[in-house]
């Protein structure tokens, strides 16, 4: 019979959705020894690694593995991550302040302040173009959401091509001509080596003055003083920040007073048990039946 | 040969955008007496009426037409007006206001310069119920966006039920049962005798406290005191005001200070020349081909 063990602050939530699911044969266990599947949060999944003996499969509830791919952790199982459940939640969020921003809604709250009637007229999604740093199923969804609103997108990824709903596709040294004339440039890339540092001063002085970064993936692909001397010298119109290359962000950061730049506290899309226990039931089904699970990571590649 | 007159403050544009279009038929007059076919605005049309003796056909830039169809003033010629082109304006604006709210924009601002690491939870729009005070063409447009969402959509209009993504229609005395549990109340009314003060104490009441209620109809369908009544005692979380009983809204009014009121001042979706000459375009054609124009308004109705 497989054993699960759930290491989660949401475990008894988790415990409860999945044994509402009836699965004839999954028994619950808290013995680490004994459980083939763990289910839950990548950093309290690394702890208890060493004393995981009889582990085969790891359900991450997160998109982001990092403390999993870590060279220095084991790899003799399967890793699976959260896929495909974040987008609807990340579209609300990057679009929030993308129309937040266009709409000029803090400059109207100041005039209503200030007792002003005032007028200025709005800005528009409609017609404006998006780039992306990086399409996975995030990505894709913020590239549906954009052409829902009249957008023109375009993605740059490391080779992959799958989604529809973006106009063109940006490859290696293009990354340039990926930047150039961009309304929006959003970055969903996931931690890796690749991906250090890609968002500085130069990739950030090929965008236009008026073009707005937000970044839904994780800090490390920003350099960070870049950005704040860019919003400084104006060179960009704002930026919304949900990740930093540490976090909580120290309290001498000088993200906390840069002009034009809202942070969010890695909160833009957190993870809803009844998502991820639909997700884990779908890959209970192919681990019981002994076919490959949705979402395998890449150790190597670390996503 | 049939001649158009442009009241607007944007003729220049409009005439420019319509010549582009080198419609073979049609003359530019700047003699009211000759001009068969006006296109603008309805004030500025409303001051010319006495003088259009050779009135045919009115094209309004605007959807709301108050100036004309006002019972002092003469109907003898074919009213259209604007429809079609503020869908997706509106949906950007409503949509802007609802995402600033669930993921509460101006209390993550706040935590930022009291330089506090805030991670409370963000709401979401999936899954919420959103009720449509009039279902004309921007509110059909706002279900739609709705749906992509992933919210319910119910409707309240007088009989027609005609927008497919609308989940449910209400009529009549039916008004709180629309109410009731909503999680948005969206005005799109157009000013009518029968839109009169519609949003009033006993329908705010109906709502859940922890509602949010737009207006981008116009000002008429609030009984404004109730609603800085509603605020103040905390019996609705939010209310967003595009339009008000009187603009520019007086100094002296409530509004200006009422707690989780946020105001627009009329900006929530301009006429665009480009949208407002296509659909001039379109009719034209029909007008020189005698047959029925869109977008005809009755004057009786009032929109």
């Amino acid at each position: 019979m497989p054993k699960v063990l759930i290491l989660s602050r949401e475990a008894n939530e988790y415990e409860w959705l999945i044994r509402s699911a009836k699965l004839p044969t999954l028994e619950f266990t808290a013995d680490l020894a004994q459980s083939d599947i763990v289910l839950g949060e990548p950093k309290l999944i690394q702890e208890a690694l060493p004393r995981l003996t009889s582990l085969k499969w790891v359900q991450s509830v997160y998109a982001g593995v990092e403390p999993l791919v870590d060279p220095s952790q084991r790899r003799d199982y399967v890793l699976t991550n959260a896929r495909g459940v974040f987008g609807e939640l990340m579209s609300e969020y990057v679009f929030g302040y993308l129309l937040f921003h266009e709409k000029k809604i803090l400059a109207r709250i100041q005039a209503q302040q200030s007792m002003k009637w005032q007028r200025s007229e709005s800005g528009v999604l409609r017609g404006k173009t998006m780039g992306l740093l990086g399409v996975g199923s995030i990505g894709a969804h913020l590239a549906k959401t954009a052409k829902y609103f009249g957008m023109t997108v375009r993605g740059y990824t490391r080779k992959s091509e799958s989604s529809t709903q973006i106009d063109k596709y940006f490859h290696g040294n293009d990354l340039f001509h990926f930047a150039e004339g961009l309304d929006y440039l959003i970055s969903v890339l996931p931690r890796t080596e690749d991906t250090n540092k890609i968002v500085d001063t130069k990739l950030l002085g090929a965008l236009p003055p008026h073009a707005v970064f937000v970044n839904v993936g994780r800090g490390n692909a920003v350099d960070e003083p870049a950005l704040v001397k860019a919003l400084n010298e104006g060179k960009l119109a704002a930026a919304i920040l949900d990740v930093f290359e540490k976090e909580p962000l120290p309290e001498d950061h000088p993200f906390w007073t840069t002009p034009n730049l809202y942070m969010t506290f890695h909160t833009s899309a957190i993870s809803y048990p009844e998502d991820l226990t639909k997700l884990f039931i779908e890959n209970y089904k192919l681990y019981t039946a002994g076919k490959p699970l949705n979402y395998v990571v890449d150790f190597e590649r670390g996503y």
